[in-house]
């Protein structure tokens, strides 16, 4: 297991809230990696052998979280992961990576596309509650309510007085689900200018990435600054108490991958899970499993 | 890559049909498995090594069918895994390892229990249809419709004039999946009336382990011979040409994992799929990323 006293404390350090300035935030920063041994002359393989680590502890706190649930049907707890990024910010790769380490039949992955026809007609909340994890679930939110005072806003769709009272409606929602058992963790991945230069420029190097790459993406970094100001005003105006949002800087894959496994992890150890009792005795059981040895194996390899 | 010549043709042999006795299917086999070189002297090693191999290539192979579906909305094609099995036969394992080999986010993976009171308010296909994959997606159902002819069949839950029916309604419905783009992949995983028994064993013997465990379990091998019987009728009267039965030994869960890799990926390799060409012109975008570097970066870094 890993030396906590080597790491600081990577929630605390990641964790933003009104004023944050994501210009001074560094977007290759490793903020809570380690200052000395391997993690000093090998940062990337240390946190890749890390990741491991965490990932192992990952699922098991997923399994005892939904082996909660499934044992005890008043267990309303479930875990929902908020990413929000710039376009090439590292969302699916993120997801791939997090997703891998865990029980994907515990998962919900959800990725929020522009909205449907259908979902249009309704209220922006109703297609995200229609995709919230039940009990025992981790949540996976590509993209979410958010988009609605970030797109939205920067790209002009709705007027002004409109994404500006979502604020609030978004503030009350979260409120809502922390009150009927989620445990909440909302992370924007931040990547510089450049990094999403490159990332778009690698899309048109290869062949087998060109269905990735959208014309339209040029366009959008034309409004680099405007999005930026716009996701200060989400981390300030939303980041709670009881749903805090944190800024993972995101231009080495191998930290994202790092510090959204430790918020994650960070986030299941504060439900204090633990293996729920039998509802059953063991010893009886063990009994009944020898009689049937005896009692019916003969008759079914007979058949 | 794997040398071909070695494995001889997984889906040939555990292709199933009329006439199926599952008591002549030894559910501790490998069949397939190569019979030399290092498959011969340490055939998990082997089966796990190949298996990494393999889930690659998976990974690939569903990454040009999410693209193609992306790029063309013409394009429905989509893969589909009915997963069926005794209890403890590994279903959960077996999603487990198939889906960290490939993209979560491309992935619909179904869990069906018991139907709830609003499902069983509907045709046993309802609650089916509303899980099926959309195009460009990965399909997995752990359990399905069949448990209408085999659950419902042992446990008398219903008529049997209605378990009767089912069969050819099934047929008609899996006809229309494949006529609508969806490749079929139906696997029963075979295990032994002993092997079972000591995988509930070790539920009993591993605290972690007693939220899997199910006092009725025990009740329900008291069926077992019932359960073979329904199974080998479902095998023989759905296992069709355009959607077959394939009964995989997994006694052995490193042959298991193997077997269902394989078979995946003989489904997705009868796709032919291909990335999908640009539609723009990399030349022309790599450009436009070029000017943008010269014209916008100083305004938004200095901002």
């Amino acid at each position: 297991m890993r030396n906590d006293r080597d790491v600081a404390d990577v929630s605390e350090l990641l964790r933003v809230g009104s004023g944050v300035e994501l210009a001074a935030v560094d977007a290759a920063g490793v903020p809570g990696l380690p200052r000395r041994g391997v993690a000093r002359r090998d940062p990337k393989g240390w946190a890749r052998a890390e990741l491991a680590v965490l990932g192992a502890e990952l699922a098991r706190q997923q399994e005892m979280l939904f082996a909660n649930a499934k044992t005890d049907p008043g267990d309303q707890r479930r875990v929902l992961l908020v990413l929000q990024a710039m376009d090439c910010g590292g969302k699916d790769g993120t997801v791939k990576r997090l997703a891998r380490a865990m029980n994907p039949q515990g998962l919900r992955i959800k990725a929020f596309g522009p909205p449907t026809a259908e979902e249009r007609k309704h209220d922006f909340l109703w297609r995200i509650r229609r995709a919230l994890p039940l009990p025992g679930y981790v949540g996976i939110f590509n993209r979410s309510h958010y988009e609605e005072v970030l797109v939205a806003r920067v790209r002009r769709l709705v007027e002004p007085r409109v994404w500006q009272g979502r604020f609030e409606t978004i503030n009350t929602f979260e409120r809502e689900l922390v009150d009927s058992g989620f445990t909440l963790v909302k992370i924007m991945l931040h990547i510089s200018f450049g990094e999403q230069r490159e990332r778009l420029r690698q899309r048109l190097d290869d062949p087998t990435k060109y269905w990735k790459y959208d014309p339209a993406d040029v366009e959008n970094r034309a409004h680099w600054t405007a999005y930026q100001q716009a996701y200060e005003d989400v981390l300030s105006r939303c980041g709670t108490d009881h749903a805090p949002w944190y800024v993972v800087p995101a231009d080495r894959k191998w930290y994202r991958d790092w510090a959204v496994a430790h918020l994650m992890l960070d986030a299941f150890r504060s439900l204090n899970l633990r293996y729920p009792p039998p509802g059953f005795d063991p010893q009886t059981e063990r009994k009944r499993l020898s009689k049937d040895e005896t009692g019916r194996a003969g008759k079914v390899n007979g058949r």
